[in-house]
C-alpha cells in the first residue's frame, strides 16, 4: 500500500500491503547522507547521461544514495560516494539492457556488452567502450575506483562486478530460451543476479578493511554470503514485484518461479516464498554468529556488513519511489512513496533444518561442519565471548539488543 | 610440417612449417607423466563419457597430460592428476559446446551451461547439471577439487573457471553476431578464452602454495598474468590453426584478426601476429623479471609457474596429435605426429616498447610504475640479487641459462 498517496493506479497480484518482514538486525544510516545525494546528484547532471528530466527523476528515485548508506553507514564520504554514483550507473544499465523483461532480448549483445564493462574496469584504457555519455561515465567510475581501492580490493570489486554481470547474462538468457527457472536454480544465481559481491566489495573499501583471503574464501563465509544475498534477493522480489508485472515476459522472481513450478495461485506462492526466504534469515543469524565466535577483526566487519545489506535493503526499498511508485504506474516518482511495511518477530516458517533446496543445503551443512570445528580460541580483544546458543525462536528480534555479531560489532 | 608422416592431406594456409619460436625459458616436464597418463585414461574410461573408441582416442591425443606436466613439473601426484583430468574435460566441452565454430551456435544455451558448470563446482550439491556420464564427471572432479584445494585455492580454481567461460561465452557471442573481434578487443579477451587464470590456480593447488593476495592482485602481476595467457594464447592460434580451419565460421585467431581488419594476406598477417607476440614476450621477460626483485617466495614460484606455462605450451603443442595431426584431416590421431618446429634467440621485432594495442598499453605502464617504485630490500633466503638490468637484445636466449627468475626458482 502506498500511503500517504492513497491505493496507485493498479493492483499488484501480491498485493500492495507486502506481508510483516522478519529481521532481527539493527539498521543504521550514513549521517551524510543528505549531503552525498547531493554531491552523486552533481556528478550524475554533469555526465550528461540523462535524456531528459524525467529520465534524471526515475535516477534519483532510485535512492542510490540511501541504499549506499544503509549498506555502509559507517564508510569514509569519497569512496561511498563513488558507491552511490555507481549504483546511479548499474541502475541504469540493468534499466536499459539487463532487465527490460523484452522478449526480443539478445543474450549474444549482452554477453559482449558485460565483457567491456568489466574489462573498463580491469584494464585500464582499454577503450572497448563507445564515446556516449553512459560509456564516459563508466571509464571515470573505473578510473576513480582503481585510485582509490587496494589492489585486493579492487580485485574484489572487479569479481563482484563480474558476477554481478554472470547473473544478469543468466537471467537474459532464460528470458531469450522462454524459461522459467526451478526453484533451486534460482537460488543458486539469484544472489549474483543482485550483484551481492560487488556490494560487499564496496562495503570492505569504503570502510577501509579487507577480510583477509583465507577467512573470505571459506566455505562457512562463502555461503552465509549467499544466504545473505538470497534474503535480500527475495526482498527485493517483493518490492520490485508491481515494477515488473508489465513485462513483455514473465518476471523471474521466486513468487513467479514458486507458482510456476508448483501450479499454484500467486497468494500461495508468496506464502511459500515467505517461509523459504525466513528460513533462509534463519541459517543466516544462527550460521553468523557461529562464524562470528573464531572471527577475526576484519570479518567481523565483514559479518556486521551482511547485515547491514539485509536490514538496510529492506528500508531502502521500502520508502524508494523505483518501487513504491513504479515506473509502469505513475509518470513521474511520488516524492514520499513508501510501501508502509510492517515487521514481526519470528520466522513465518520456524524450523531450522534445510530447506529442501539442493543449491541451497550445503549453507546448513557448514553449521554442522563448524559444530565439529574446534573451538579456535582468539585471545583478540575485538572477540566477544558469545552468549550460549539460542534457539531461534528465542533470537532477539527486531528492535531488541541485535545479535551477537552486532553487538560486539558495534563496540569495534 | 608434420613429420615423420609427411605432408598432411590438406595445406594449411599459414603453413605446416610453424615460423621458428622466441622462448628464451627453460622447459621442465614432470617425471612421472607416462604413470599419470596411464592413471588419467583409466578414469576416463570409466566415467564413460566416450561415445566410441575414435572419441577417447582423439581425447587422448589431446596430450592432456603433457601439457599438465609441463605446467606444473614439479607438482604433488595427486591434485596434478586431477588437473589431467580436468583439461581432459576441458577439451571435451570445448570441442562440443564453445568452439565448434557452427554458425547456429546459441548463446544463451552456452550461457546457462556456463553458469551450470560454475556453480557445480562452487555450490556443493547444487545438482544444477543433468545425469550424462559428461555431468558426472564433472561433478566428480568438483567434489575431489573441493577435497584437495585450500580455502584460497578453491575459490581461485573457481574464479579461474568462471574466467575461462566468460571468455568462452564471448566467443561464441562473436560467432552469434558475425563479428569478428578487433585486436584490442582480442587481446581484451584472449587470455580469458584460453583458460589462463584456471590454469595457474591448479599450479598453486599441486605445488602447494598460494601466493598472498596482496601480491597476486598488485597490478603488476595482474599485467604479467594477462601477457603470458596472450602469448601462450597467440602460439595456441598458430598451432591449432590447421585443426580450425574448416568451420563454417572464420576462427577467431590472431591471425585471421589481423588479416580481416587490415585487408592482408595470411602470410602478411602471419608475420604481424608473431611480431605482436614476440614483443608481448619481451615485455613478458621484462617485467616478471622487475616483479621477481621484490617477490616473496610464493609469488616467486608463481613467476616460476607462468615461465612453465608459455615453454611448456609450446612443447606440449607440438607433440600433440590434437594440433599436428588435425581431427578434420585424418580420421584417427597419428602416434608421433610433430610440428617439429624450430627456435629463435632473438625476437621477430626487436622494439621494446608498448603495443599499439588500447588493451595492452598498460602492461607496460607496469615497467614504468615499478621504476618508480622504491626497491624493497627483503631479507629473505629466497630472494637472489638480480643481476644488473640487460636489455633485452642481450635476454638469454632458449637453451641458455634462463632468465633471472628461473634461476632463482630453481634453486627454491
Amino acid at each position: 500500500m502506498l500511503v500517504p498517496y492513497g491505493p496507485p493506479p493498479r493492483a499488484s497480484a501480491i498485493g500492495w500491503r507486502l506481508p510483516p518482514f522478519y529481521c532481527p538486525i539493527p539498521d543504521a544510516v550514513h549521517p551524510r547522507r543528505d549531503a552525498l545525494e547531493k554531491q552523486a546528484v552533481a556528478w550524475l547532471d554533469a555526465t550528461g547521461i540523462f535524456r531528459d528530466a524525467t529520465d534524471r527523476a526515475w535516477s534519483i528515485a532510485t535512492h542510490s544514495t540511501d541504499f549506499s548508506c544503509r549498506m555502509i553507514p559507517h564508510g569514509r564520504d569519497e569512496p561511498l560516494l563513488l558507491f552511490i554514483e555507481w549504483n546511479h550507473w548499474a541502475f541504469a544499465l540493468d534499466d536499459i539492457w539487463h532487465d527490460t523483461g523484452a522478449a526480443d532480448v539478445n543474450t549474444a549483445h549482452i554477453v559482449d556488452l558485460n565483457a567491456r564493462i568489466s574489462r573498463c574496469l580491469e584494464a585500464p584504457g582499454s577503450a572497448m567502450l563507445g564515446d556516449s555519455p553512459f560509456d564516459a561515465a563508466l571509464e571515470d567510475l573505473a578510473a576513480r575506483t582503481r585510485a582509490v581501492a587496494t589492489p585486493v580490493q579492487l580485485r574484489r570489486v572487479a569479481e563482484g562486478m563480474r558476477d554481478w554481470l554472470f547473473g544478469a547474462s543468466w537471467q537474459v538468457s532464460n528470458i531469450e530460451r522462454g524459461v522459467m527457472p526451478t526453484l533451486s536454480d534460482y537460488v543458486a544465481l539469484r544472489p549474483s543476479i543482485n550483484g551481492t559481491r560487488f556490494s560487499l566489495a564496496w562495503s570492505e573499501i569504503a570502510n577501509g578493511f579487507e577480510v583477509p583471503a583465507t577467512e573470505l574464501a571459506s566455505a562457512p563465509v562463502q555461503a552465509l554470503t549467499e544466504a545473505a544475498g538470497f534474503v535480500v534477493s527475495c526482498d527485493n522480489d517483493l518490492f520490485s514485484y508491481a515494477k515488473e508485472d508489465d513485462h513483455e515476459t514473465t518476471d523471474q522472481n521466486i513468487v513467479n518461479v514458486l507458482a510456476h513450478h508448483n501450479g499454484t495461485s500467486h497468494e500461495q506462492a508468496l506464502t511459500e516464498a515467505l517461509a523459504t526466504r525466513d528460513r533462509a534469515m534463519t541459517l543466516f543469524l544462527n550460521l553468523r554468529d557461529r562464524i562470528a565466535r573464531d572471527a577475526g577483526p576484519d570479518l567481523r566487519r565483514y559479518l556486521e556488513a551482511l547485515g547491514h545489506y539485509i536490514a538496510g535493503c529492506i528500508r531502502w526499498m521500502n520508502e524508494a519511489p523505483r518501487y513504491a511508485s513504479p515506473r509502469n504506474r505513475y509518470d513521474l516518482p511520488v516524492p514520499g512513496a513508501t510501501y508502509g511495511i510492517t515487521w514481526r518477530d519470528t520466522p513465518s516458517d520456524p524450523a531450522t533444518g534445510p530447506l529442501p533446496i539442493p543449491s541451497a543445503a550445503w549453507w546448513w551443512d557448514q553449521l554442522d561442519a563448524l559444530a565439529h570445528t574446534p573451538r579456535n580460541h582468539r585471545t583478540s580483544d575485538l572477540h566477544h565471548e558469545p552468549s550460549p546458543r539460542r534457539a531461534p525462536a528465542e533470537e532477539p528480534s527486531a528492535g531488541g539488543a541485535g545479535t551477537a555479531v552486532e553487538r560486539s560489532a558495534a563496540e569495534v
